[in-house]
């Protein structure tokens, strides 16, 4: 542990400094008495933001997991050129879309514990450091699996004319509505990632 | 600037701290000696990574934008269901793929002097943390980019039988091409984005 090296620790090591450091005693061990606390705390607070950012993302990539999996529409009538049933299992993004939140969730629900060592032990940067690295990762895989399935969704609701692909929207109204809500909640998991990026960034940065 | 206060710094500061502290001058003076050229060497050393990192992401940003922006084929033939010619414009998606991988494009360049500055002061925080910051969006925002894009590919490749989408790159064949070499440089963008991320988080830690 590099952190108990460092100058803004607890109170155990301002005796030590103290001894070390003799001149002006006075305005000297009023200010490292200061600075330690005040840092503690503010890096503390970062880590429960951390923690219940976590605990949102987790719910978030949950519901863009189920809603996506459990996507099932059988319709009530069927034509010559249209199917009778529309499933996430139909196409391969939605697929990827299901398996990449599910993988996200279990991630987020195995770093919660590292999450907690960061709010107990402030200035711990190596935890820090491997969240914010995993997390990172964790943001290019969401987002790839929310924009890929959002293109798709955007043309199952608007189709392509040049292409000669069909909106399919109109017959499966249920199962639109189902895939966009997942897309929807999968970009809300990956924007808190972004964040989390951001806090363990503020939260590493030395004063 | 809170770096000039920290202890590792340049060969100025190795005078002052000689001065300040006078016990045990042999030994001491060894360590802090060697302890601000390996950190400032070490810090520096990442820096330039980085910078020459910024430069290849620049490479394969403007690659995928050229590549995809260029994208027009007309075919030597037509039929009654095939149109005649496939452009980048013709889908949304790659029209966002254009834009995105232009504006990252457009933030490397931007960044460079910022790169720069890491290397010339190895202790600047702020400069990496607003690298750190900014380049986690484009993380976002190149995955976001090259995954739809991705999802359009696929399905022009393959088609899918459940939804009526008929693959078109029997016909457009240079087309389907150029977008998938796009697609790559995007996709390459995105890691190099992630790598960038990764190395301030390193750069970033207190020792």
């Amino acid at each position: 542990m590099d952190s108990t090296k460092s100058s803004g620790e607890t109170a155990i090591n301002i005796t030590e400094s103290k001894s070390s450091e003799g001149k002006a005693p006075a305005t000297h061990t009023a200010t490292t008495k200061a600075t330690p606390y005040q840092q503690g705390g503010w890096k503390r607070g970062i880590s429960i933001f951390d923690f219940i950012l976590r605990i949102c993302a987790i719910v978030a990539a949950l519901v863009a997991t189920t809603t996506m999996g459990t996507t099932d529409e059988t319709l009530p009538f069927f034509t010559q050129f249209f199917q009778f049933q529309a499933s996430y299992d139909d196409l391969p993004t939605f697929m990827f879309f299901v398996v990449a939140n599910a993988i996200a969730s279990g991630y987020l629900v195995l770093s919660l514990p590292f999450s907690i060592v960061c709010i107990v032990r402030p200035h711990a940067a190596g935890a820090k450091l491997l969240l914010l690295i995993f997390d990172t990762v964790l943001v290019a895989f969401t987002t790839a699996a929310a924009a890929s399935a959002a293109a798709i969704v955007y043309l199952a609701h608007n189709g392509n004319a040049n292409t000669n692909w069909f909106a399919i929207c109109q017959q499966f109204t249920d199962f639109c509505q189902r895939v966009s809500s997942a897309v929807v909640a999968s970009f809300i998991a990956a924007v808190i990632f972004i964040f989390l990026v951001m806090l363990s960034a503020i939260a590493l940065r030395r004063h």
